[in-house]
């Protein structure tokens, strides 16, 4: 998503080119490309599909929507499966339109991820629960914390139900240290995102992810606390920015390997 | 600064009006005003000064800026005693530009409050500590949840300093309703302020707190919440808020008070 300017070919050439040995794939533009064919593009450029994104949106009352979130997420499982990746990050989803509920909302994510969890274990997926900024409770993502996301994911095994540390959601919060070593300790770091805070936030404060160094986040701090916790899976950069989309995304990769070098390694 | 558009006159006319008994006000169009002259013109009207807003901005690192925020805050804190509030709101600071560490912004903000703190209280101002959503976190306040707000207030005498409740910052924090309690307990709720989330955020997510009832903020349960840590004190409903702003301020004053009896009371 970092450089979605680039195609699945351009993007796997290029990852080849900087020596980057991963790339985490989104559904959409895996799907248009046809799923197989994705697995076989990356494998065939010598990298390892570390995610999938995204899985989720858990939370709807309705129980039509209710079941058709629950398909689609097995198909996203599927598709993690077939691209070789363990790991499927999960968007869990905010409020229902009228609903002011969050714990209800929760319960609604826990009890969805019982239903999906022994699914993904048989296909060796592991569902990662992102907790989002706390900016996003209403429309995105009820879960807000990284405690948070651990209390639910500790509801299951371990191999099928974990947690993604991305710096860009938690990095204001005290509480995320210890939240971290308590995921490493129960090996349940499937995802670790690293993406820097800067501001002004833009409109919907979806797009103004930081390129790592230029905004308020000490990302080696956080990478030295994930590797203490034991963490030595991949690390993704995932920006969503619409100046570096509008970039040539060639270019954009070179430099985020070069900044990932030069503020988290 | 709900209705920012009256002035000063007109807004405590328009809140005797009303029935509304008691505004917050802020600095800026006191000074204008005169501030002897607003404490009279408020007293006049049969209100009372709830809050003043604000002091703060306390994180400098530099030692003329930080003299300067000192002074300032004396300063303020003098207004709010001739208002005749017993309440100055406090936006603690970010992290000066170029600083990536929120624990260290977090102990310049104590550090300042231990040298204003028994300034404050020989002049009967309480300092309140208003935690900011974390969205703030790198530009306008490194203390962002009410647990944080608490740990720095419980350092000094509850008469001296305590906390802000305000939905708006806190509505998303599961760890909220048990901070409240907490807060309650020790008598250090100094103030309580209702607004309402509602999405998409504006470019610069200041502007965009939405008017009781029109968002996902369960503010009756707040209300309760607080009542039920033994809180008595005035409640303030804080819109900063453009299209509000846009409007006639007395008919939005209204609507307000229409808004409050119909969500929160």
């Amino acid at each position: 998503m970092t450089v979605k300017q680039l195609t699945l070919p351009e993007l796997t050439q290029a990852c080849a080119a900087l020596g980057v040995p991963g790339v985490g794939l989104w559904r959409e533009p895996v799907r248009e490309y046809g799923t197989e064919a994705a697995a076989k593009l990356v494998r065939d450029a010598g990298l390892a599909v570390t995610t999938l994104c995204r899985g989720g949106f858990f939370t709807a009352i309705d129980r039509a929507e209710r079941a058709q979130a629950l398909a689609d997420n097995r198909a996203a499982i599927d598709e993690a499966a077939t691209l070789g990746t363990d790991t499927l990050v999960l968007v869990s989803g905010g409020l229902p339109p009228g609903s002011r509920d969050l714990p209800a909302a929760r319960e609604r994510i826990a009890d969805a991820l019982g239903e999906l969890a022994p699914y993904a274990g048989e296909r060796g997926v592991r569902l990662a629960i992102e907790p989002l900024h706390p900016m996003y409770a209403a429309d995105r993502c009820a879960v807000s914390t990284l405690t948070q996301a651990l209390d639910i994911a500790e509801r299951f095994p371990a191999e099928q139900v974990g947690v993604v540390v991305d710096t860009y959601h938690i990095w204001w919060d005290d509480q995320a240290p210890a939240a971290v070593a308590r995921a490493g300790e129960g090996g349940r770091i499937h995802s670790f995102q690293l993406a820097d805070w800067t501001t002004p936030l833009p409109a919907g404060v979806l797009n103004g992810r930081g390129q790592l160094g230029d905004g308020a986040v000490d990302l080696r701090a956080w990478r030295e606390r994930v590797d203490a916790a034991g963490y030595t899976g991949p690390i993704e950069v995932e920006l969503f920015n619409d100046a570096l989309w509008a970039r040539d995304g060639a270019e954009v990769l070179s430099e985020t390997a070069a900044r990932y070098v030069q503020h988290a390694l």
